[in-house]
């Protein structure tokens, strides 16, 4: 009963689980940039309505997610489980939505690997057997993650160019038994790595040993090469960290290069959007994921792709302590479906 | 495939995986408690070595694991997976072990409900397949705690009668494919539920719903009666959730009476320790699974229990936003082993 376990990291999946549906939702910075046209709600204003960021965070998760079970046909009370994560203390955006969705309800943190973290665990139930239809979702928020863990928006502290903006955004994707793809076909785990970086306002640097760990292990737990992918998708390493990744995979003798995009890189204009090293937080690859990388997958224009989304498990806590910055990369193989 | 699922909140285990050991280690004062002989390690100092009581926790977390692992005659490397969670932000305790621990790692938040939400996953991915042997582990610590979610300690404040005190410790149980028990064989998810309670002080309130919700759920789905169990037995309601949960029940028609107990309860002797309404914290039902209620198992005192892990899902920000206190419950059975 361990077939499905390849080397010490990677799981195959035996049926493996079909993405029904996706639902993106993004902030109007995110709508500004590149990606606009592949998101399914762009917001006009970041409050969405409440009277906190927190609770706008919230309400996009909770939106997302009843969306994309809109988009799969289905209701509510036809999906098994909930697995949610984000970046707030107490996950106060997952919990508030699961509150609201009453869908049995896993709470997960990863940082930043929170979506592909979901997506792993989502898989293995349904192919499993555990559940037809499982919600894997993450949400994050520039302005409730800058309080948390950085500054207050009212001071106006200047940001180093190493910083990464926090995407506003939530994606939500519906896993199934049966469909037409596109499927998860592998997982590979991360193991935390520190390698000492101290310095909050790099995280990109932080987290990219992370990812090439992870990125090294699936190929050698699986055995084959990224000349079978269309596109390794790193989480939000953002440009310094993405140059980072490169370099040292290069030296790993891994040759994935010109394959080898972050999803940091591609939601923003970096000339055009201030957004200094790129973005970041749970939402980024779960929307660069829910709405541009699933959409290429159903038009055939991707037929395979890896995506390694990056946490750094840093807390203000653990900072103040004098602890270097842990990170995590969990990935995740996604193969084209059966139809456009 | 989905024989497994039974109801809309239970899984039965078709390969019941098999708790091969636990560790449990815990502070002074729970070391001083009614609980005290069953405990593996009690701690002289609840700073453990360290300069801060998050890295305490921490260490707890990481040697709690170990000496489970080592108490099964396995190493680190044969671990497939490591589920861990805590009460810190960002789960500072979780983090730092799991990049020392080196084992591919899944971080949990379920607030006082993680121990049964990682027995949970564990029980799952082991029963599917994903591996030979998963840990399940949680900590909590008074100090890092009160600090984080109430007032730092050197302010001296008083704590209402209403208030739970959280449990220094940290249990963590190996889960494996093969082995002569005490067996995992259903799982109950619980949905998030509120009540409308918003006195953080009084979080037994808060929870007793969410225990009632899934005991009650458990039962309708598995279709038996609590006749079967000899214990019924919640994380950490305290003496005011453990009475209430007994309310509903009632009113529900379930009658557990005298086999309800709870953590929270058993693990301080509350006439002479002074702590109020009794136990919390993910240290709480972890240690008491860990210690007391897996040796009454091995020994056959017991022969099927079902633990009932609950969590106040509040975060400082959302109770200063003015919301109530969301909590959950999962439920796990568990059913003795071959051998005493």
């Amino acid at each position: 009963m361990t077939k499905k376990k390849i080397g010490r990291q990677t799981v195959k999946l035996l049926n493996p689980p079909s993405i029904l549906a996706t639902y993106s939702i993004v902030g109007p910075k995110e709508g500004e940039g590149p990606l606009s046209n592949y998101f399914h709600h762009i917001l006009q204003d970041d409050l969405y309505g409440e009277d906190s960021w927190e609770k706008a965070e919230s309400k996009m998760l909770k939106e997302a997610v009843k969306s994309a079970v809109m988009e799969a046909r289905l209701t509510l009370e036809d999906i098994d489980y909930l697995f949610a994560g984000d970046l707030l203390n107490q996950l106060m955006s997952s919990t508030f939505a699961a509150r609201d969705l009453q869908i049995p309800y896993f709470g997960l943190f990863g940082a930043c690997s929170t979506m592909a973290q979901a997506l792993s665990l989502a898989a293995m139930m349904i192919d499993g057997g555990y559940g037809h239809h499982i919600i894997a979702t993450t949400s994050s928020h520039f302005s409730s993650a800058e309080r948390q863990f950085r500054f207050p928006l009212e001071l106006g502290n200047q940001r180093p160019l190493t910083t990464q903006w926090t995407v506003t955004g939530a994606g939500a994707a519906v896993i199934a038994q049966r469909g037409k793809g596109p499927y998860i076909t592998h997982i590979t785990t991360g193991k935390v790595l520190d390698y000492g970086i101290i310095d909050a306002n790099n995280m990109g640097a932080a987290m990219a040993p992370a990812a090439v760990d992870t990125i090294r292990a699936h190929f050698e737990d699986i055995g084959n090469s990224p000349d079978e992918y269309d596109l390794i998708i790193t989480g939000d390493l953002g440009k310094i960290g993405r140059n980072i990744a490169g370099d040292l995979l290069r030296k790993e003798g891994i040759n994935v290069e010109k394959k080898l995009k972050d999803c940091g890189v591609e939601i923003f204009d970096h000339d055009k959007q201030d957004t200094h090293a790129g973005g970041s937080g749970c939402g980024c690859s779960a929307v660069v994921f829910s709405g541009y990388l699933y959409k290429m997958l159903k038009e055939k224009r991707f037929n395979k792709i890896l995506l390694v989304s990056t946490g750094a498990l840093l807390s203000p806590t653990s900072i103040q302590q004098g602890e270097s910055i842990p990170s995590i990369a969990h990935a995740v193989t996604i193969e084209g479906g059966l139809d456009g």
